[in-house]
C-alpha cells in the first residue's frame, strides 16, 4: 500500500526516488500532452503499442498508479492485458471522454485487488497548451478509498476545478457539452468555408471553437457522438432544431 | 457644405454648438446602443417612428449627416419618407448587416444632391457592450468624396478597424460570417439544452457565440440567413455538411 503526494506537502520538492512510481499507458495526442504535467509528482514510465523503444506493458502496469490514456475501443483489451500484471493496491485511473463504458469494463476486467478511479480531464492538448490551471476535470470514482486524496493532488497540485458525479450524469452531460461542440464543429470543417477578412465577434467564438476541435481524431469524434449512450438524444434533438430553424428560413 | 470632425483635432474637445448635427432615424436596439457612441462627436437627435415622443423625421433627416439604423425590410419606405427634407451636401450613411440590397435602394430613392456611404458595423450590443476600441466595422462608399474622412473618424475617434469592401465582397463573407454563427445558435437556442455544470473550454466558445446572438431580433436573422444574396450557397453547404457529418456517425 502506498499513499498519493500529500497535497499539503506539495511545495517541498521531493527527491526522485520517493516520489510515487506512475506507468502511464498511451502515449498518443492525450497521453504525450498530460506526461509533463504527471511528471511534476511522479516518476513517470512509459508503455506504447505504437513506440518498440517505450517500456514493456507488464513492467508500466506494475506500477503504483497506472493511468489508462487509450481509445475505448481499446479499453477491453489493454484491461485484459494488464490485469495480471497489477499489483494490489494499485491505483488504475482512465482518462476516457466517456464513464459508463470504460468504468464497465475496468470494473469486469480488473482484478479485485485494485482501486480504480474514473476521471475525464475537460480539456486537451488545445485547450491547455498554455497551461491547465483553472480547467476542469470530472471525477467519477469507482472502486477504494483514494478518489478524495486524488481530488486533493488535482486541485491543490494541479490547480484543476474537479467536479465530482456519477458515471450516468457525466455522460449525459456530455452528451451535450461534447457532442454539441464536437458536431458542429465538424460540419463546419467539412463545409470548406473560405476565407474570410470581415469577421465579427461572434465568428471568432466560433472560430476557437473549431480551432480547439480541429486537430481531433475520427476516433475520439465517434467516441462523443455516437458512443456515448445519450448521443442518440442530442443528435436526434439536433436534427430536429435544424429542420425548424431551416424551415423557418424557408417561409417567405 | 460641411465637414467630418478631423480626427487630428479630436482630442481637443468643441464646443457642442461648432459640433455637426447627426440625425439618427431608427431608435431599436442597434440605434439605441450606438446613440451614446454618435453622441462623443456629433450633436444627435433621434427621430424612432414607434416613439411620438422623438424629433419629427422632417427635422431629423435635414441634419448634415443622417444615419439610419432600420431594419432591411423598412428601407425602401424610410428611404422615400426622407428624401424630400435631405439638404444638398448631407452624408447619409446605413449600418444595416447586407449592403447589395440597402445600397441599391438608397441609390434608387435618395436625391443625386447627397452623399451615401454604406457601413456594417461588426458588432453590437452584446459584443460592444464593454466598449467598441478595436473592433471592426466594414465600410462600402457608395457616392460622395468623404468616406476616407469617415474611415479616419472611424479609425482615430472611435478606436475602430476599418475594413472597406465592394457590397458584393461584403455581401458574400457575411453570408458565412454571420449566416454560420446565426444558423448554429438558433439551432442550439432550439434544442433547449439542460443546465449544464461539465462544461469544456470548447463549450464556453460555444455558449459565448450563442450568448451574443440569442437577443437579437427574428428580423435580423432572417436578414443574415435569408435575405443576404448569398445565403442560399451558405445554408446549402450548411446541410450538405450536416448531412455528411450525420452519415459518419451513423456508419457502425
Amino acid at each position: 500500500m502506498f499513499d498519493l503526494p500529500d497535497a499539503a506537502a506539495l511545495p517541498r520538492l521531493r527527491p526522485a526516488s520517493s516520489r510515487p512510481s506512475l506507468g502511464l499507458i498511451g502515449h498518443g495526442a492525450f497521453g504525450a500532452f498530460i506526461h509533463p504535467h504527471l511528471a511534476r509528482f511522479f516518476d513517470v514510465v512509459v508503455h506504447d503499442p505504437a513506440d518498440s523503444a517505450s517500456a514493456s506493458l507488464a513492467s508500466v502496469a506494475a506500477r503504483q498508479i497506472v493511468v489508462l490514456a487509450v481509445p475505448l475501443a481499446q479499453m477491453r483489451g489493454v484491461a485484459v492485458a494488464i490485469a495480471p500484471h497489477l499489483r494490489p493496491g494499485a491505483l488504475v485511473v482512465d482518462v476516457c471522454s466517456l464513464k459508463v463504458a470504460p468504468l464497465a469494463i475496468l470494473a469486469e476486467a480488473l482484478p479485485e485487488h485494485v482501486e480504480i478511479l474514473g476521471t475525464h480531464p475537460l480539456f486537451g492538448p488545445q485547450s491547455g497548451k498554455a497551461g491547465i490551471a483553472g480547467l476542469r476535470i470530472a471525477l467519477c470514482p469507482l472502486r477504494g478509498r483514494r478518489a478524495r486524496l486524488a481530488a486533493q493532488l488535482l486541485r491543490r497540485g494541479f490547480g484543476l476545478e474537479v467536479v465530482q458525479s456519477t458515471a450516468e450524469e457525466h455522460d449525459r452531460q456530455m452528451a451535450y457539452v461534447q457532442g454539441l461542440t464536437h458536431i458542429v464543429s465538424r460540419i463546419v470543417l467539412a463545409m470548406d468555408v473560405p476565407p474570410l477578412e470581415l469577421r465579427t465577434t461572434t465568428f471568432e467564438h466560433l472560430t476557437r471553437m473549431v480551432d480547439t476541435v480541429r486537430h481531433d481524431s475520427e476516433a475520439l469524434f465517434r467516441t462523443i457522438a455516437r458512443d456515448n449512450p445519450y448521443a442518440a438524444e442530442v443528435r436526434e434533438r439536433f436534427a430536429a432544431a435544424t429542420a425548424e430553424v431551416m424551415e423557418r428560413l424557408g417561409a417567405p
